[in-house]
């Protein structure tokens, strides 16, 4: 995001706005949908074509970056946005929004709770990974090899005892939407200096003395493909928002069916009695 | 949603548990997603199977009703997903969320206080048309005819002062989205007597002295189109809060990048600065 | 609230307009605080003037009901406050909160996850409390001694099925803030006839067969002391949103500052470190 | 707030609990509420006995602080919650409220989405002012004069293009709350290092050349006076949080009650019809 201007600098509004023409107030403008009686654009394309003719996520895609996007980013939309659908009962998100259900809100309410809990250790991994891969790209362009400008980033993060963003997972110690991300990224073809870096790093993390347990994890994926396919970290972020809300309105339409209300609840005491593993049918494999 | 169980009366569920195996507290249950190291299973799925093979919009169908689309629900579900994606900068949720980005709040907080102006008068008409529907569906199964139904609930509708359900929009006098669900319910041979139901009524309320300004809107075609597919209205009402977030995402990123902060926002004072009107590339049509 | 009006009937409120002066749009009203340069009046009196005369709990009756409040109900409105400031960590609105903490997120987007916990199960037995004990004294108003109509008004529910509004607890048989707030309603001697006919509910539920297990709530005290001092249903349901806030701000609070982050919430798993029991300073009895 | 621990490192607290007694997992702490049968301590307190003896706002700072406040710290934590408790319809806090009260919203979800407007640019500014003053104090504890401190801190904001903390208003050249608040904490004789900073402060600020449009503001004044009564940045900050509950509340019911749903909310188009300008009542003054 742009820095916002500073707020307590209002003369200099004052003098742009004196060369307006007399009698119109400024107005301010929006690029995104374009709303008239009877016909709603949205990018620029009437919203009834879309339909039918886009996905959903394509149109996400559309409506953030403005343009559709070509066959193979759009699916790779798609599988970013599959990808964190949701993650069972245990994110403190989705426990927000069940215990908002308990207490017999609306549906709505449960969400937005759930969508709080997007704080700075639970999705927001994915902004400081692009910034962390790009740090290292720099020293690339400035002749580095990606090997070693993987090791200075790392070893950047450990002298600030901090986590290496995009490694490591509380359940996983190899997440499978990763590894079928850059599976995807690979044969589509998008394949950048991104997922380089990232391998890159990869390496270097793994020669580490508890490297095995820290992982590329599915924020690491994302991090990389979205830089390799153009989509800038403040979208990537939106993107996670987006995916994970069908997870928490599932889980709080759950919890309002299943469960009686006011109870409490304990994210170490439950079961899954839901279908047992399965194939996809064959038409969509 | 069933009704939940009455929190004053824990005396049954104690006697209840007493039937259990001695030293095992019940657990409860989720049947969404399974959570094992290395292996997600959304509804029996592997999370990493279903990227790339499925889309984004039927990830959420499957998450949402258990099962993977058929083809023609599949796409149904995409388009109504499209169809609520944005409606410009007026309706009150994205004015919230666009009055909570000025102040430099996170995206996610923007995108929350948004989810939460879903309320009665906005988006919530779906699971009332549903309701509505079914009321005229109830006086067909006992030998009605669609239009006598029709008349029937219009009439009710009118004495108690209500609005009706699925009916009107602020902007537009002809709804295109609900035309192109319609157009599409038709071509996928998925119309059923929901939407018998809900072209009954409009014939009925285009009689109506102001009924000319009163056409079917999306809301109303959501509703009957879910309706002939089977999906109940509190899924149908989970899909409009899905089906706007990124638009209420798009809307608060936009705030945050193109305006100065703390800004006074008036929604009549805007204007659209985006792509002109175009038609989709060849190949998508 | 006052019904709002029939968003789908444009029609009138555009020949209303045509009655204005030309060139003028009506100008929408608010009548709370008035903000002026240099100056801010709450319901006519300057918020300077107000700083160091009353208190946060009275200034909060004056912006709600309009007016300074007596001495009696001054004291009452603080007590009522105080009675919900914080119940423990088992609340699910507390729950909700601690579970956004837990990711990280600001103490805003906690405070607000915990609010919208506030749903029809936790909080919103006062408004229905205050309608039930509305309908007993509407028989009293008619003839039925207080007795006869508290059996009428528990019949009632107990033939639905439906729990008795303002009577049971999760953790106490006898809530000892609803014990507390009757007595000082009778020692400031603003007790009127919605005390009268919860204590006549009181007895009828104390003669059931599982009556003892049903003691009178705070809900139920607060129902019946709002009733009496004249706040109507929906201050007093705003009352409790204002009355929790710092309870969860707290809750929060302590959540970022003790724990540490993406941990599993387990509400059963706690033990109390804090303070041992002790009595207020003499000063203050 | 201490800064959290590291989630990437498991492995260190797994050995901590290796020295736990065998079979008892670790429980986690609260030291605000304990809730027993019958019984509820708030730091020790039963909550019956403070009702009626500590106000609401005493009853935050016990419950935020862990002790009855002294009679001159109480009155001024009234001071500072009333001083914040509403700001008419212009924050965009209190317009994402009533931007969700006009969709049909319960009032809860209302205020959520107004507490989530408390961003960076409203309200953030307590505990940046804070640092900011504390920053001053660093350098007069090492000799450095209040005054020349004031200078480098002033400087120092400059150099940086950023606003000064605590100084400057979008309405008021002259804060009539934070020259109250000033005169209470003389007359209190709480005033100490903090008050004195910020005084130093002003005189920078008011001899720069638009410094006369940069008066101490609300923000900065509570900055200044917390800082003097022992009360922590991340304290004020909840307690900013806290004041203005009332006022979103009031706004949001406000909005319900007298307009219509589904309006468009130009805030520049009001107009105030409450009460006159009016006096306190002598036995308040």
């Amino acid at each position: 995001m742009t820095k916002p201007r500073d707020p307590q600098r209002p003369a200099k509004k004052a003098v742009e706005r004196s060369t307006l023409p007399p009698l119109r107030e400024a107005k301010w403008r929006t690029a995104l949908t374009c709303i008239e009686p009877n016909k709603i654009l949205m990018r620029g394309y009437p919203l009834d074509e879309i339909m039918g003719r886009l996905t959903f996520g394509e149109s996400i895609y559309l409506l953030l970056m403005g343009d559709v996007p070509s066959p193979a980013i759009g699916s790779l939309m798609e599988a970013i946005l599959v990808s964190f659908i949701d993650h069972g009962i245990t994110p403190p998100s989705t426990l927000a929004a069940r215990n908002t259900a308990t207490t017999g809100a609306p549906l709505r309410a449960c969400v937005a709770a759930g969508v709080l809990g997007f704080g700075r250790y639970h999705g927001g991994d994915i902004e400081s990974c692009m910034q962390f891969l790009d740090s290292g790209l720099e020293l690339v362009r400035r002749g580095t090899s990606y090997q070693d400008a993987a090791a200075v980033i790392v070893a950047r993060c450990q002298e600030l005892g901090e986590p290496i963003p995009g490694f490591g997972h509380r359940f996983h110690t190899r997440d499978p939407r990763a590894a079928r991300l850059f599976q995807m990224a690979l044969e589509l073809e998008v394949e950048g200096n991104h997922v380089q870096m990232i391998r890159a790093v990869e390496m270097v993390v793994g020669a580490l003395p508890d490297g095995h347990a820290l992982p590329v994890n599915i924020d690491g994926a994302i991090a990389a493909v979205c830089g390799d396919i153009g989509i800038p970290p403040e979208i990537a972020n939106a993107l996670f928002i987006i995916s994970r809300v069908p997870g928490i309105t599932a889980q709080a339409q759950e919890e309002r069916q299943r469960e009686h209300p006011m109870r409490q609840i304990d994210p170490k005491d439950h079961v899954y009695d839901g279908a047992a593993q399965r194939r996809l049918p064959d038409k969509r494999r």
